[in-house]
């Protein structure tokens, strides 16, 4: 770290963004020498799967680079998700998302020395939130709130009146985790300028915005609710991982909305940057009698891909392999460590009765985890249950 | 009090409501020998006025009925309402809110033995009041506030956020202030059903609710913004007093709107009750040489003034006397305290520039201080400022 120059850091706090708003924020914090303080924020909801792996890599790089990042872990708001939960059930799941993200990036080769989780019910029941809470609703209109929520909140006259708050409390975390920036997902970007506009209303700073591209899931935009399996799991076994890559969908020679390219270019090619210092990946072409390919970059992946050079029979074991390889490291640390077992049993109890089937819900083929992303598979939270109230997973 | 039998308690806890939802909770407990114990709610917005007599006499009769009366000084509101205000200044204002309140109850002649204030701000920044605030709006729609809301909070998609806020801590307050019912205006009657639907939702128990009628103003349903002195402050000298009376709008032989019928009816005859025992006004016309009216009822009154028998003429100086007759013992305690004295300053400090002009606002012709009403006068409140925003004044 202490090697990189601030341009270094920078360049690789900007990697694969889609967009860095109030970059000057960041900048100047850089050429001060100092190290940027980033917050992300997960609603402890479900269970963390493959998809969390796309925003992991970026805080990777965040903390490769130097940040000090926060993982807001938002246990009300997962308690408000499922209200009929016991609230130990919420609280060990948080442990168990803590767990889960800890594990996650240190199997991206970075060190956590600069990682911090704070639980959102910490400060967020607090008299100054509150009233931060209130004034802030009194500064800004229901039509504000709205168009902050447009993309991560359900929108709609019955959707519970929460979803017209979430915007207000995830705005004031900037302030109140004390962070220069936050970073999210591209349906977190309307939120992200509200949060610019809003806090000055109160006194308070601007922060900057990391915001990564919406990335397709293994399961392309197409829901496949009625496989309850074929969403990846950080503790699945290497055999499961091979079968749930062979189901994605990638249609030959089509690099737009491909799942596999994409979790190629967002996971694959950085963690092997970061774990090993190569960006690299080697196709295997042994099957067929030919020499392996070697590339370090997207770009050169996509093209052979739209050529047919490069078939989805080629590239989903790079994409098995590199997901196999982090799952190892991350469930090593879970074979060493008692505590994070036991929370697995609290915070995910065996179900007694044979489970309902699940309701379907639209896939929005997003791979952020504030979304509850589909990721590298699309099936319904195991927590969302039919009739249950919406929350903005973020 | 203790010689009221249950039923004489509970006609004097009903008379002159407009309505009583689920009147078998507070019948249940006078049948059993308990006080009902019941809430009524201001926002301390502006500064307490003759339109606060409607209200003081229906609690004051609560009282005389043995009720334990929580009047809650929402302060928060208050301070929502007007976020540029200093904090000290709205902390004054509520202590003002308390000496008004508590010398115009002792004014109709009861004890304030079983009177008590509660601060909004003491707990509706609670960790546990927050909670059920994120959990109610968890388990309501936003339609649910609004409908809830629809006669107390402006109605916009550009109305601040906050609005919809207000019903959920409303209902909440029930709940927090340990009460058997709450009491209000008609225009809160929406919410009252709401309380009755949304506590259940978090396992708490409905509430009765007490609902005055909506009294029509001095002014009529006409608004008389240019005329900011028009409405009378609780400190108004008696010449003040009967100049503004005698431009109260009244027409002749018209009953239905007519403030100051109505002013006879839920303020001067109920506290002449209250005061001497006797329920009557007595009508002098000896300026045109004739003998002076007594009348027990208001019936009678209506009517005589629907035959032009009772002229505006004649029936304004029973209001006029009425009005001066309790403000002259609540002006009595104001000179008596130091204390009330002092804070009336640091409440509404003498202005140190020469007041704006008012923006004209739309009088609903309500007498109810909920809705900060125009009350026996309709002048704008002198703490709304143009731009300020809208809160319920309750």
């Amino acid at each position: 770290m202490a090697t990189l120059t601030a341009e270094a850091r920078l360049a690789l706090i900007r990697e694969n963004l889609a967009e860095l708003l109030n970059p000057e924020i960041i900048e100047k914090i850089l050429t001060e020498g100092g190290n940027p303080k980033i917050y992300w924020g997960t609603a402890t909801t479900g269970r963390p799967h493959a998809g969390y792996m796309v925003p992991a890599i970026k805080i990777a790089q965040l903390l490769a680079a130097g940040c000090e990042v926060t993982v807001l872990l938002a246990d009300i708001h997962g308690f408000l998700d499922n209200l009929k939960a016991p609230i130990e059930l919420v609280e060990s799941r948080a442990q168990f998302y803590r767990f889960c993200i800890t594990a996650l990036l240190k199997a991206m080769g970075v060190s956590v020395d600069k990682l911090r989780f704070v639980l959102g019910s910490s400060y967020q029941k607090s008299p100054e939130y509150v009233m931060d809470l209130y004034k802030i609703s009194s500064l800004i209109s229901e039509n504000d709130a709205k168009r902050a929520g447009a993309e991560i909140v359900k929108q709609s006259d019955n959707a519970p009146l929460s979803g017209l708050l979430y915007p207000a409390l995830q705005v004031l975390d900037e302030q109140y985790l004390d962070v220069d920036a936050q970073f999210g997902g591209m349906d977190q970007r309307k939120l992200f300028v509200a949060a610019t506009e809003w806090l000055p209303k109160l006194g308070y700073k601007q922060r900057a915005h990391l915001i990564n591209p919406m990335v397709p899931g293994l399961q392309g935009s197409k829901m496949s609710s009625s496989d309850e399996n074929s969403k990846i799991d950080l503790l699945d076994s290497a055999e499961i991982v091979t079968k749930k890559v062979k189901k994605a969908v990638a249609a030959p020679k089509e690099v737009e909305g491909n799942g596999v390219l994409a979790l190629i270019e967002y996971v694959i090619l950085p963690a092997a940057e970061l774990r090993g210092g190569k960006r690299q990946v080697v196709i295997d072409r042994s099957r067929d009698g030919l020499e392996p390919l070697t590339y370090t970059n997207i770009k050169d992946i996509q093209d052979d891909y739209a050529k047919d050079i490069l078939t989805p029979q080629l590239i989903k074991p790079v994409v098995t392999n590199g997901l196999i390889e982090i799952m190892t490291s991350i469930q090593a640390d879970y074979q060493a460590s008692k505590e994070w077992q036991e929370i697995t049993l609290k915070a995910y109890p065996p179900p007694v009765a044979p489970p309902k089937k699940e309701k379907k819900k639209k896939d929005r083929g997003s791979m952020h985890p504030r979304k509850q992303p589909e990721a590298a598979a699309d099936a319904p939270e195991e927590s969302r249950k039919d009739g249950e109230t919406e929350i903005p997973v973020r």
